[in-house]
This record gives C-alpha cells, sequence and structure tokens, in this order.
C-alpha cells in the first residue's frame, strides 16, 4: 500500500499546543497567571474595534467581501498606494503560507535567518522547498552579508523578519538598501514587519518606502500585534500588482472574515489608541530591559514587544520555573535553549515578570553555589 | 531570468470577484436588490450568536485557541466522537485545500465530480495534482459506478459533495455504502457535507454514520449554510485520529478566530434555530421548485438549500438579465452553460425571484416566437 501522505508533510514536526491557561490554573492550582507569551497588545484593541463589530453581529450569515473592497480603500489611502497592491491573509501567517507555495516550488531555493519566525521554515518544509537558515551574529542580530552569501542562483524567496521575531533585532535603513540593491532580481524580498510599529530606533525604516529597489518586494504587515486584532486574523500584503495577482490566484476568496475586516478598518482609524500602544511599549520595553539587566541577565537590544532574555538555565526548566510563579513566558529550541521570550505585557504584568526575575536569579545563584564551592575544593 | 512562479500557480484561473452589491446598485440604479446568490442562510445565524460574541469584543487582542479546545469538546458530544477525531478549517474550504496538499502530490491521482464544487479542482491545479472530473449524469446527478471507475492505482483522493454544490444531487445510502465499501483502501474518500443538514430524502444519510466502511474516510461539516455562519469562517473535518494528526500537521494553529469558535458554540447549541432554519428550507424548496416547473423550467431535484434551474439562455445573458430585475443568482460556465442556482431566501425574497422568473419566461417566449414562426415557414 502507497505511503499515505507525501514525504514533504511527514518531515512537518507535530504542532504541540501550549496547555490553555485554564488547564494551568487547575494544573498548578495559581489563580493568578500572567501571559506574556505570545506578543499581544498590552492594552487590547481600540474601543472603536468592538463598537465597528456590534453593529455586525446580526449579519454573520452572509460571506466576508472576497476583495475585502473597504479595508482595501482605507489602507491604500493610509500608505498612498494603489488598491491593486494589497493582498490579505488570515493573518500574516497565511500569506506566508501563500507566498512560499505560490513564487517557490522543490526545484527551488529559500533564504531565512535562524532564529527568526518559524512560519518560514514551515512553508519550505511543507513545500519540500530547500532553504538555508542563515544564522545571526550570536544568535540575536542580523547580518545582512551573510544574509546575501546564502542567495544561489536556485534561490526564489529571502524572508526577513524586520524587527526580528524572536530576537528583536531590526536591519537598519542602509543595510535594508544594501541587502534590496545587492539581491538577484529574480528573488522575491518577503520582508515581514509584523512589529514595525514598535520600532523607534532612528535609523528603523520600513520596506513600504524602499520597494523601488527591488521590483519583486513584498511587505508584510499585521493587525495583531499593535493595533491588538491578534483575536481576528488580518495581515496583508504590500507588492506591485502583479506580485498581488500570482497571490490572489491561489488565495481563498474567503480568507479574511467579515468581522476582521470590519475590525482592521476600526483599528486603523483610531491613530490615537496606536500612538497609545507604542509610547506604553516604548516605555515599558526601556525599563524591563534595564530591570533585566541590573538583575544581570543579558537582554538582546529590541525593537518590538517583546525582549529576548538570556537565563542561564535550559529553556525548557527556566519556562517550567516561571510558570509555578505565575508567569508565562515563551521557550525555543535550540540555537535559542538557554533563552526565554518575554512580551511586554501592562506596567503591572511587567512588575510581576519582573520580580519572578529577581527571585529566579536568587534561586540561581543559591542552586549554583555548591556546584561553584566544588570547583574551588579539590 | 527564471519564470516568477511554478507552473501550476499559472494554470491557476484569476479570481474574478462578483460586484459588491453596493456598486450593483449604484451602476444598475437599483434600490432593492435580492441576493440569492451564495447559499447564505435565509434566516440568518441564531441569535444567541451575537450574545456570545458580544461578550468577547473586548478580547480580540488574544490569538484564538489553537486547539478550539471548547468548541472540539462541544462538537464531540454533539457527535458522540473522540475530540482527536476533529479538525478546524477557516471554512471547510481550507480544509479541502488542506486535504490536497496533506494527501496528495504531483505523482498522485484525485477524483471528484463536473459539475460540483470547484474548490476540489483548484485544489488538484495547485498542486500540480492529475485529476479526473466524472460528469455527472445529465449534468446533474451522482453516478456513483462512474467515480469508482475513474479511480486509478495512483488514485489518493475521491471528493463527493453530498448534497452536491451546484446541482442539488444526493447519493443515498445504498450508493454511498458501495462507494465506500469499493473504493480502495489507499483512496481517502472525502465526503463535503457543506449541506447536510438541508437533506431531507429519506435514504439521505451522512458520512459520519459510515465511516467504518472506509477507515480513511473524512467528512467535512460547515458552519456557513445551515447555521448561518458564513461571515466567520468554520468548517470541521471528522476522521480518524491518524488522519487527523497529518492535517494538523500543516494546519496553522490559528486559522479559525477567536470570535469564529465562540460563535460556532453558540450556534451549535441553539437546535430549535436549526430545525427552524431547515424546515423553512424544506417549506420553500418544494413552493420554488413547484412554481419553476409550473413555469415551464427544468428545475434538478435538490436536497441543499439551492436549486439548479434550466434557463434556456445562455447563463451569462440570463445572469444579467436578473440582475437588471434586481435579483442577483448564480451563473456557471460549462457543462451549466444554460443554468443559474438559485438559493432559497425567504418566502418574500423568493416571491421576488419568481416573479422574475415569471418575467424571464414570458420574455423568452416573445423574444423566440419570431424564430418559431421561421422555421415553420419555409
Amino acid at each position: 500500500m502507497p505511503s499515505l501522505v507525501p514525504t514533504p508533510i511527514t518531515l512537518l514536526a507535530p504542532y504541540v499546543p501550549g496547555a490553555p491557561i485554564e488547564q494551568i490554573r487547575r494544573e498548578y492550582g495559581i489563580d493568578r497567571l500572567v501571559k506574556l507569551a505570545s506578543n499581544e497588545s498590552a492594552i487590547g484593541a481600540s474601543p472603536r474595534v468592538a463598537e465597528a463589530l456590534a453593529e455586525l453581529l446580526a449579519n454573520v450569515h452572509l460571506y466576508p467581501d472576497p476583495r475585502a473592497h473597504d479595508l482595501r480603500a482605507a489602507l491604500a489611502r493610509h500608505w498612498a498606494i494603489e488598491p491593486g497592491e494589497l493582498a490579505f491573509g488570515n493573518g500574516s501567517n497565511e500569506l506566508i503560507d501563500l507566498i512560499g507555495r505560490v513564487f517557490a516550488a522543490a526545484e527551488d531555493h529559500v533564504v531565512f535567518g535562524e532564529p527568526s519566525f518559524l512560519c518560514y521554515r514551515i512553508a519550505c518544509v511543507a513545500g519540500g522547498i530547500p532553504f538555508t537558515d542563515v544564522p545571526l551574529v550570536d544568535d540575536v542580530a542580523w547580518d545582512v552579508d551573510a544574509l546575501l552569501a546564502a542567495v544561489t542562483p536556485r534561490t526564489r524567496l529571502l524572508f526577513l523578519s524586520n524587527p526580528n521575531n524572536p530576537t528583536g533585532a531590526y536591519v537598519g535603513e542602509q543595510a535594508l538598501r544594501r541587502l534590496l540593491s545587492e539581491l538577484p532580481r529574480e528573488v522575491v524580498p518577503v520582508l515581514d514587519e509584523a512589529y514595525a510599529e514598535f520600532a523607534t530606533a532612528p535609523d528603523y525604516v520600513s520596506g513600504l518606502s524602499l520597494r523601488h529597489l527591488h521590483p519583486r518586494t513584498i511587505v508584510l504587515r499585521t493587525f495583531s500585534k499593535a493595533y491588538g486584532l491578534a483575536g481576528l486574523r488580518v495581515g496583508y500584503a504590500v507588492a506591485a500588482p502583479e506580485m498581488i495577482g500570482w497571490l490572489e490566484r491561489l488565495r481563498a476568496p474567503f480568507n479574511v472574515n467579515a468581522l476582521a475586516q470590519a475590525g482592521a478598518i476600526a483599528a486603523l482609524a483610531d491613530t490615537a489608541h496606536l500612538a497609545r500602544a507604542v509610547a506604553l511599549n516604548s516605555q515599558e520595553r526601556e525599563r524591563v530591559a534595564a530591570r533585566l539587566t541590573e538583575l544581570g541577565f543579558a537582554v538582546a537590544p529590541s525593537q518590538a514587544n517583546f525582549v529576548l532574555v538570556s537565563v542561564d538555565a535550559p529553556s525548557a526548566q527556566a519556562y517550567e520555573w516561571f510558570l509555578r510563579q505565575g508567569v508565562i513566558l515563551r521557550a525555543f529550541g535550540p540555537p535559542l535553549s538557554h533563552h526565554l521570550r518575554v512580551s511586554l505585557g501592562s506596567p503591572s504584568e511587567n512588575d510581576t515578570m519582573l520580580e519572578a526575575f529577581a527571585t529566579f536569579r536568587t534561586r540561581a545563584a543559591n542552586a549554583t553555589e555548591p556546584a561553584d564551592t566544588a570547583r574551588t575544593t579539590p
């Protein structure tokens, strides 16, 4: 009997979901849990989103607008681009998968960073597309030369997460200009800017203003992070109409649901709310990084709404330890096997998290004392 | 320069969206439009859905539950199956695409009917998977023998839309038993039952009760039709845990949004609302079919919430004619190039539609009169 599934599918890792919060509460007997694991908005969505959705609840039996006409028009105005330069996804995750299927095949090659957003790798593995995952400098910082050096004559896609999830690093204007200018014309540069709104570095610049440097550039944006719509799933791609046209051939017409479209329009319109989310994030990012550094942890410089922290303990153990303190963080496999990613929450959530890190430091110091003593005693 | 996209993508037809209702209103100067084009619920969703969603509007910044724990539990109870026998999609459309990617590849083969739901073909074309589209009897009715005869040693998937979109035909219990029993064990039978709730024929039986006849059976269900949640996008697959496990390897964790999950739970619980939707549909289906037949139109017997009508005119022309009367119907290409699909709406919407068909009949009769005269005059 032939195998049930094609080979590439067998190479995909089974998805291991995190335990639902209710289950953690029960199993660990913890009442107060602070979840700083998914880079969700610390202040939630604009109140205008709930108002807009409330008006639509009686019409959920109607199919969504397959062209997202109103959201398209709003974003075209927002970015001063043509409506035909936009494609929408069920979160930008879906667009990453779609880009992999539309612009690459098993005889091609893809370049992305490591560690970076997991979905680039999944898109390649699922499609049986060979790839090179280029190590980041010290596992955290981008190296544009290394990315360019990994490009081969077969390369068709280069994914750049900027700022990078899960390290927080960014590629500044000069380096991004060089990447887009030097990348061969047949390679599609995909600039995933899920965290762009949080970037405050003077030389951070969105690929939206550098698209002219490479005609195939695709910029990905999302409403899940700074706009606080992770539960609704809306991401979008900005690219030349020809590129968008190819994505549209495979995109399912009703992939972005009706409430998601309306929520995104409302969120986009509330610029004051976005400014508040970004201002709070900048302030807390600085405060949290300073305090963690003071506690002796190495914190990767971040332009996003999270920080990557070295914990001098295996990630899985550290994750478990924080969980028992009521703080849910995010652990990763190699090369980040001694790191935790900490989403920036509200000031009080961050206080709780920082207290836990202080305790963790004390615990770790105590725990390693006997070993230290042992080493100095022959 | 190498081609921008792999060959299978170039074979996908560009998506041509229908004009938004607002645009039709403007362009045609029509105030009152009746849309019977998308098989949406004639009575909308249960009011409980709006109530359930209203409670969640403040939390749209949180990611959806990737395992759809509560919806999974509710459906497992509903069907008396294991939670591990369920996978969820952003509409069952997404599951069709996922099934194509997970269970077939370019060296395999797929069987489906023609005319049937367009997404089976798209899944094959997108994946470069060879397929056989088996003609329906007189373009409307299923022929299980023909489906079985189309299976080759390379066949890995057989899609059956039951009841069939867009013809309304169904495969009865005896034929379905035979199909599942005789289908080679290595072929995955995908029973797409998007319209199952509307089927009232005594010998209609869901594949959910016949899964034991073929261990690889996948049954697809949706909340878009009888449950009235087309705008929210929730479909699901029921299959053996091994089959579900493969789908889960490729499914994106956040594909079903948070409001969609909650809406589906609320809709599922309101059994009285579902019963009303089905009862109204049965009544209107009989009335509409009788009246159209009386007017001289051939109507395909339907077990769904629409009827396929022969119109003795090219579909595109007929579509345009009805549009100008303020009635939006659905036209198809060959082999249905002289048919329109008419969704069953509320009694008053259906009255408007039936009046338009009466006028269409008169118009057609008048229009063909000179030709008839010509034929009898040498």
